[in-house]
């Protein structure tokens, strides 16, 4: 008997077929005795349709207007789904995010939640009914309606969980759970029964995109057990929580994340000063551009050569700021190499357990795989080498660190 | 510098380039210095989509939730003129009902307006902003989103209308007015300047369906001056005000309205007792059948002849339902008859002078057209007609009653 919120995405609710088949995935629940609230997005495909209409009006319309617009989206999938409740005899009701009244702050398009009244859910639970709630949306302190930014309903549902101390949020989706790293690259790839929000912040962050980093970050603020779960296939996902496993058999490293979406960027011979990298990455910064690894060298003659990555989208610009920048200080040259990826390994073991960074080092070069640069977290050891070695490296790690799958007869045969 | 409500229906702002469109000639108005709420509804075709969404689950969905589902569709359009009224530089805001708060009652899909608060929109034109509003929905007691019903968008302009107390509430559509009777019927159908809100309501509920017979309702109990225009073509419309013309100068009939959409049922020799109608009449209203002309003949050997017309749709329905009225009160037979017109002849005028119905039935008599049933009221006389007379019997009257436009060189030629 307990409080549940499950989150289903624009693909779960696609179309009417699939919120039909949500629709006996939350009843059973109901069956079950729990209460349910159940937090969903629009239909796939419709914030896009929708966005698209905007855009034949404007490039950049105004932020308030594309919030009221984009916001009927995930109205509709309440209404429907409430719909599809009924018709099976279950009590439900949707609201959206005004009348939930989920505040937030006035930032349209990205808004931040600031409180949730739980009075009229708590009400309606009590009643028997399923409150179905319009994820991604708020409204600020002067009705204006809100959105959270794309993703958001995950965080919608975090935060209507921690609001309505539910016993659990279930995120479905598209996977049946987090696993060691992407199975496209390792065969022997495994679910995760269970993570930490740590973990799953590192390995989401690197982009193992099963949750928005934002709705974990909450979850764990607010130690909310999070599940992640398969929307149309049976089994228990992974669970993201608080609590480390016991340390004696806690795995040291959770799972293996990796990106292509980053280039690196060199900037050589630069008078080594102090305020030599605020002067650097200040302009690159100015120019909206996002920095993930930085990385300086040990100064040699009085210079010094200082490494950075950037989205391999804003390479083009930020190769010109940093250029600008090299011509100021009488810097030697300025490099750049988009055909790199990051990978990384994550795991909150790895705090008690020494020789992490040297295990993962000799696995590298035991394939031959030059590192170019590393940078080291607490529970988060990167390393950013040559792309075409991607696929390669994250296998030889996986199989390093043992978290290569027993072979079932399944995939044995 | 007036404060004036215009209404842009489903086909006004039917696409992208409409809305535009639309914008333009909001925008003209503002530059003259006039305040403008807009009122919107859904782009056509989107709400029969969203309900075509909701039939795919269920034949008849819960009320509230079909309000929450369908009234997305104006919400859309809001933020789309608003953008497109920030594109062309001007100021713009949208809400839905519940944003301005349009207070209605709780009958879901067909609620009525009680209260709207005024203070924001106020604000908001003070500051210089058109003001888009969600047409067809409100908000109950409760924060439950409720819709008007189909067509309640004009009902919106005019409600919003009278609580701004604004000068005028113009209702844009794809006619340039009122006219005299169909143009499709009579070539010489006139555009009116003006009608009155009783005759309008005549010719509304007659079945020229330029605008929705509670608006004008609306319009006439607030004294809302309302004119109907045509959204892409200049022209001052049709004001439909409370005040008649000087009765000298007032023409005696506004319009002939017609309609062939009722069908005709007959009791023969019906007992002629206390309470006849009601015996007759009770089941066919019990059994949610609107009745609308109804003649009972004069009794004769204690027996009475009673004929009432329904929606032809619901002929079927209510001849069962008479067949076995007559069983139990012992008539001799039910006859019933679907190949009838009505006809109407309307004016305010008609008050002041004597002889409007002799020269009706005059003008029927010259074209040798029988009259099988009659009604009037007091800006009204109704006529039933085979209905295969009906255009014949519309030119006559729309002739004998002045009512042709003086040939313009145009359709002379």
């Amino acid at each position: 008997m307990a409080l549940i919120v499950q989150k289903f995405g624009g693909t779960s609710v696609g179309t009417i077929e699939r919120i039909e088949q949500v629709a006996e995935k939350v009843a059973r629940f109901r069956d079950d005795g729990h209460d349910v609230v159940v937090v969903v997005s629009a239909m796939s495909g419709e914030t896009n349709r929708l966005i698209g209409l905007a855009h034949e009006i404007q490039e950049e319309p105004v932020p308030r207007e594309m919030d009221v617009l984009v916001s009927t989206g995930e109205q509709v999938t309440t209404a429907l789904l409430a719909m599809a409740l009924n018709k099976r005899g279950r009590k439900a009701r949707s609201y959206n995010g005004s009348q939930v009244r989920i505040l937030t702050d006035d930032a349209h398009t990205k808004a931040r939640i600031r409180e949730i009244d739980d009075v009229r859910l708590h009400a309606d639970l009590a009643s028997g009914h399923v409150v179905v709630v319009a994820g991604f949306q708020g409204v600020d302190e002067q009705g204006n309606i809100t959105t959270l930014g794309r993703g958001g309903s995950d965080t919608t549902a975090v935060a209507l969980a921690a609001a309505l101390k539910a016993d659990e949020c279930q995120i479905y989706t598209d996977v049946d759970g987090v696993y060691t790293t992407d199975p496209r690259v390792v065969d022997g790839a495994r679910r995760l029964d269970k993570i930490t929000f740590e973990e799953m912040l590192e390995m989401a962050s690197m982009g193992s995109k099963v949750l928005q980093i934002r709705a974990v970050e909450f979850a764990g603020k607010y130690n909310v057990p999070l599940r992640v779960l398969h929307s149309f296939q049976e089994g228990p996902g992974t669970l993201i929580t608080l609590e480390e496993d016991d340390a004696m058999e806690a795995p040291t490293i959770a799972g293996i994340a990796f990106n292509r979406d980053e280039a690196k960027l060199t900037i050589l011979g630069v008078p080594d000063t102090p305020g030599v990298a605020y002067r650097i990455l200040g302009p690159i910064g100015d120019a909206n551009i996002e920095v993930d690894v930085i990385v300086q060298n040990v100064a040699e003659d009085n210079t010094t050569d200082f490494t950075f990555t950037v989205g391999r989208g804003d390479l083009a610009r930020a190769e010109e700021v940093l250029q600008r920048t090299a011509d100021e200080l009488g810097a030697r040259e300025v490099r750049s190499d988009s055909k790199i990826a990051k990978i990384s390994v994550v795991g909150v073991g790895m705090r008690s357990h020494a020789g992490v960074a040297s295990q993962m080092f000799q696995a590298l070069a035991d394939v031959n795989i030059n590192i170019q640069m590393i940078t080291t977290s607490e529970i988060k050891i990167s390393v950013i080498i040559e792309e075409k070695f991607l696929e390669l490296a994250v296998r030889a790690l996986h199989s390093s660190f043992g978290l290569d799958a027993e072979p079932t007869e399944e995939s044995a045969a």
